[in-house]
């Protein structure tokens, strides 16, 4: 494309630009947070990864049971939730599925949870956070989210006047879609609601991007959620989430949370009526996977090698081809798997239609929104890690040129 | 122990054998239909069958998605299930939890189902049947269980008469816990039920047990529910269910279910809130441990080499020491993982009392009842699947030493 700035081309210079575009052909998906299949690769050796020792020193990983997860599984849990080992409980292929049981099982059985209740959702947020909540029939109430988290003057006073709000949805680190972490005093605030809110209220703290840093030597840093939460004496109201789904094979991971002895109680006594156990066995194997901090630490490394130029090519394109200001801002994220556009307010929705028609897929304008709804109609989540870099360069050309004629005076 | 029947040993003689067996202090476990460590081993090559070969012709198993999962396994679901390929859905780990889930999700959202509803539960029955019920509120209604399955005027007469009676628990094959396998008249009627019940109305079938045979060669045949339910035009009651947990690993084995086309469309958008997609890479190594039907009957042939000694051992045992009639009845099952001992009434829960004493765990008297709840006190599930050959062999002595006591006048 392009030497210059996008934002110094004429309108018709812009016009001839997508119909070059057009002939292109593309087809580009930049819509989910799919790891590549090289970031795969870095796991294929889990298959067969046993050598047929499927037993545990206590545990034949293969028959019935175990309903919270084997022994040994729980310190990588403990290493990504930053929790206590005795606290977490180890489950299937999927934290959302966690999550949607924590939910579940509070909706149907604490007699708090009964009637209309809400739940705050930082926006723009993760959209499958919300589907939960749409799901069971549980109001949204968005929340701005600011660069050090959500706009916690605004949490803190919905909570303490409104006891029907008996959750809130938080990515801390690397946040789904914004890339932002939330700053200690945030932390710190999120730990002591509990102390606001009605009863059964409860914080889902979905720490997705743990050890998802671009750089293992400059990592963003998130504060003891656990421990912060223990000291203002709201442990009860804490549940963490977090996975291997983006550190080894994305379907095939092991999910783990964490909460308190009682909530734990609680849980395990609902998910027994559903399951006897998670699959023991690929548990098994991600222990052989990652039997040390540091051997986790150094194949989130290899990870960062293929996200990091990726991130960065994202932002060096708008960087390059857009002022920033008048024609949208853009995260600068540390970690995770996107990069969010703030598009200028009402042209989200015309910049994703224009990039559909190049062949450039982008998630629907919207879905980081409660019920797809952004009245501002301004943020595009970018998510940069499925392509190749070829393919990535090719479709922030299209995604800017895009913005430059939707945002064109 | 003495080669004379029990019943015909004094009360005294009696006491002194129990004195013996409890100097013994045996430590012996008949409670779950859990497989043994050998009949695990015989799928061990599980483990790295993948060779490094995570692809199939559409997907990348490794990675998010395929909700129905893989096209490739769907095979192995319909020699299960015994249903088009179209019509099955590939899970988890656990068929339990797609039972749960289908229950579930038409309590929340089929608007026939609100309200106080009941399910008809044939019994004996599978406990985690009926927990499923009683965690998600639902009655249960007892039905007396014959020779050939449920009583089906009692089930045709109660569904046609009470509109708020909403499913049936089957399992139709080898069932948990009397080993029957439904007649073909039986099976017709209760395909016919969605024509008699009020709206809303589901089977829930779970072939637990589809090709777990004694002997491959003698099997029992099952009639076909699928093909009945069409010709009856009840499809969209019917729910088919089966996994490979006592094929291949026990807790990481594959699920599968199969249902009509809108209720896999209504179960697929439910399921979709609370999950990306089932482990497929999981569901990849079964395609390669069981590349065709008839690999599946050779490696269930090799399950049978353990289970049949057993099953037998315990039926011989019971043979050898009691009078039927007098001391109790007995089943005599062509495949499964359960004998069903009838105790004269009133003394099931004794007998279990005194085994426990001599240090044999039963699963305690009234499990295979709807609420705990056997009112005859009569029915005893004894499941040796797990125990090696000399321990069943002592754990049967001191159980039909119980029964004795129990029983004796």
């Amino acid at each position: 494309m392009s030497e210059q700035p996008l934002g110094t081309l004429s309108a018709e210079d812009l016009t001839t630009l997508y119909t070059q575009y057009q002939s292109k052909q593309l087809a580009l998906d930049l819509t989910r947070g799919k790891p590549s299949a090289k970031q795969l690769s870095l796991a294929d050796r889990i298959d067969g990864i046993l050598d047929g020792n499927y037993l545990t020193s206590g545990t034949d990983t293969r028959n019935y049971g175990g309903l919270e997860g084997i022994a040994e599984i729980k310190p990588l849990g403990s290493w990504l939730l930053d929790t206590p080992e005795s606290a977490v409980i180890a489950g299937g292929n999927s934290s959302l599925t966690m999550m949607y049981q924590t939910v579940l099982f509070q909706k149907l059985f604490n007699p708090a949870w009964q009637g209309d209740i809400s739940f705050l959702c930082p926006t723009p947020g993760y959209d499958r956070h919300f589907s939960i909540c749409e799901e069971l029939g549980i109001n949204m109430v968005p929340v701005p989210f600011r660069a050090g988290g959500p706009d916690m003057d605004a949490v803190e006073a919905l909570v303490a006047n409104d006891t029907s709000i008996k959750g809130i949805w938080c990515v801390p680190k690397y946040q789904n879609p914004t890339g932002v972490t939330f700053d200690d005093a945030t932390v710190k605030r999120i730990a002591n609601l509990g102390n606001l809110a009605g009863d059964g209220f409860i914080v889902l703290w979905d720490n997705a991007y743990a050890v998802h840093h671009l750089d293992n030597n400059r990592p963003d840093v998130l504060a003891d959620f656990w421990a912060l939460s223990e000291a203002a004496g709201t442990l009860d109201s804490a549940f963490l989430f977090a996975s291997t789904s983006k550190i080894s094979h994305a379907g095939s991971g092991v999910a783990f949370m964490a909460c308190s002895e009682s909530q734990r109680a609680f849980f395990l006594k609902h998910l027994g009526m559903s399951a006897i156990g998670p699959d023991k066995v690929g548990q098994l194997r991600h222990v052989a996977l990652f039997p040390t901090k540091s051997a986790l630490a150094n194949h989130m490394a290899l990870h960062a090698e293929l996200i990091k130029p990726r991130m960065e090519m994202v932002v060096n394109k708008l960087d390059q081809h857009l002022n920033s200001g008048e024609q949208g801002e853009w995260t600068r994220p540390n970690g995770g798997y996107f990069v969010t556009f703030y598009a200028p307010e009402g042209t989200a929705t015309k910049i994703v239609a224009l990039a559909a028609e190049l062949g450039v897929k982008l998630t629907p304008a919207g879905a980081t929104h409660p019920y797809g709804n952004d009245e501002s109609d301004s943020v595009i989540r970018l998510a940069p890690s499925f392509p190749t870099i070829a393919e990535l360069d090719e479709a922030m050309d299209a995604f800017c040129l895009c913005v430059a004629i939707a945002t064109a005076k």
